[in-house]
């Protein structure tokens, strides 16, 4: 199974492909999407839903997996999260494969056993777990990463339980 | 100049579109558009973004005006109204007329003259300037109209304030 996982920004969104097998992960592709900063809001959430949907149409994901947090710094950052989380589910609605929604607690107690754990402890996981040098690996492309995982770990959970 | 206002929410999202002229407002189209409460989130959107599109594809305003709110209930509904501003914020862009935000406040200090109306005060003073029966509005799409108006009576400000 081929996931998309994706860390909703609307300046940068982190994105992350990773293949999941039934007891390894593959790394298939991870980038930042950016947009210019100097663009007023609408020209760049234009900007990155096209180049996620180019990124899915290029790696032909089975599903999304994105970030869902349920806490913000404040309303303004609240709203920015939803503007970007609407991108990245309108793309993958656009494209017809299905979005998972993962809280960031979820997503760390995937990747490192501890749903506490720290942004550089998530990138030093899933660079283990995918075998990339942990410089390589941006902060924002390394939660894109730690979602994809996180879901493939989920439909596996499911898999077993079903399979019983 | 046609402006087409919307009201944000990711089950109904309220448009109206105005024509403005030096001294009257003439109402072009009012329509709440709804997405299915059943279907998921990421379809909810790409049902009221197509919706969307239509509407501009068929009424060609020059330009979109929408809600800014700077407050919310919590952090999930301010993430809601960040992800039903994205969906019309890119329907604009995909559509190339440019988009204008204000704030709860400027909508109905330009249609009732005071900043801390009641939704049923804007739904009348926008039923009286449109010459609609009140019965007829809807508040989502009264909403609609309302930022259409005050964008159309902020262009004119700045017209005055330009000529001077």
């Amino acid at each position: 199974m081929r996931i998309l996982g994706v860390d909703p920004g609307t300046y940068n969104m982190g994105v992350g492909v990773v293949d999941g097998s039934a007891d390894a992960y593959a790394l298939v592709r991870l980038d930042v999407l950016t947009a210019a900063r100097s663009e007023p809001l609408a020209e760049r959430l234009r900007a990155l839903y096209d180049a996620l949907l180019a990124c899915i149409s290029d790696c032909r994901p089975d599903a999304m997996a994105i970030e869902e947090p349920f806490v913000a710094r404040n309303v303004r950052s609240a709203m920015a999260v939803g503007q970007a989380q609407a991108i990245a589910m309108l793309a993958a609605s656009e494209s017809r494969i299905a979005v998972h929604a993962y809280t960031p607690r979820q997503v760390k107690q995937s990747v490192t056993d501890h749903g506490g754990s720290s942004k550089q402890q998530v990138r030093e996981m899933v660079s283990a777990l995918l075998n990339i040098p942990s410089a390589d690996l941006p902060l924002d492309a390394s939660d894109a990463l730690a979602v994809a995982i996180c879901h493939l770990t989920a439909s596996r959970a499911q898999d077993i339980v079903f399979l019983e």
